[in-house]
């Protein structure tokens, strides 16, 4: 399960896209953050010892906040289990949402970042990543490799907005595929400006450190929107 | 060449995208206009039937501006021939600044975005359609189809961004690939808002009037952007 992956055990360091997450990011001195989908709590600790004042930390896997908790006690850092279809937060309390791959299993997430605009002070930050769409939309998500051995992405279904069940990890995961235009016009039509969107692939220095990363230059893998309120 | 295309010899109507791009424009009435790779002068005679108070057409080619000028004649509509790489504009001179299928021909986008950010009056609008980067970043663009005839999109290159030459209606036509993210970035950076995202994808009534639309459900042909000044 997740608690495998290199980014559970390793934390922040061993997701690729981290550097262009975290380049998204304010300085985090004085900071009031919010961390929704915070898993083990690499990125709550990590901003705590970047200067955040304080930081709450949501996921709806007890066993996650279990692993969180578990770490040197720290009491500006809060961890709360949550369902993020039925959050509430109070109104302009925080100064910084975050998410790191967490959004692409809500189902309705135009309630979701409405919530999140309203907890947000004036002159906040929504920084988040999510699984790229065309990742995402292909039923049968699968490489394809030419006889030359160079790799592509079939995509497919990419108009089909809605669940999709993959076998990764565990059996019938779901997540919600919504078109790259959806998801942007979600935040703007819930009072969000748009100021930046990456597409994650690797850097050169990223691929020779980590060969396999080198197919990730052919598709765009994951979507980081750093979005503030209007 | 172009001059075959349906859109060319029947206008917007033939043009499947036309009904959504429409709809991220403002109401023409009054408007100053400026259409970038205007083409035949579909969009500049449209927009002056919709009201608006004068429309500058821009292109490049000569042929197409003389069959332009060939409509029944229009003082409000002025042609000019000028290679939008080379673009100036006299400073918030226009309303509505309006590409369709052009830009994604032009090498140093900053550029031309910056000079059309200039030539926009105060609560002007920008809007444009470019080929989606994922129809346009493949080396060798083409379907593939499944044994139960269903196809899909093979995408390799996207992060590859640059030239990419086609043999599309004539050999060795030169676009320039750019993720997506990096044209909404682009936007941004030379001081537009932006206001709406679309890819577009054909309605099934488009679908059951035109059969062979139906594949462009599966990825996403044209991006359609609706941005204002800061």
């Amino acid at each position: 399960g997740y608690s495998q992956l290199p980014r559970s055990l390793d934390g922040l360091a061993a997701a690729p896209e981290w550097p262009m997450l975290r380049a998204l990011l304010p300085s985090m001195a004085g900071l009031r953050v919010v961390d929704l989908g915070c898993g083990f709590g690499w990125f709550c600790r990590w901003a705590r010892q970047a200067g955040a004042a304080h930081v709450l930390g949501l996921d709806v896997s007890e066993n996650m906040l279990a692993r969180a908790r578990a770490e040197p006690q720290d009491e500006a850092l809060i961890y709360r289990r949550a369902d993020l279809e039925q959050l509430d937060l109070p109104p302009a309390a925080f100064d910084l949402a975050y998410s790191s791959l967490a959004l692409h299993y809500i189902d309705d997430l135009e309630r979701l970042l409405a919530t999140v605009r309203r907890a947000l002070a004036p002159g906040a930050s929504f920084v988040f990543s999510i699984e790229h769409p065309i990742f995402m939309a292909p039923r049968q998500p699968a490489w394809i490799t030419d006889a030359q051995g160079r790799r592509s992405w079939p995509v497919d279904s990419y108009q089909a907005e809605g669940p999709r069940r993959t076998s990764w990890l565990t059996d019938g995961v779901l997540k919600y595929h919504r078109t790259l235009g959806t998801t942007l016009n979600l935040l703007i039509r819930q009072g969000f400006i748009i100021r930046h969107v990456e597409e994650f692939g690797p850097s050169e220095a990223q691929i020779a450190q980590q060969p396999e990363l080198g197919q990730e230059r052919e598709r765009p893998m994951f979507l980081l929107v750093a979005a503030e309120p209007t």
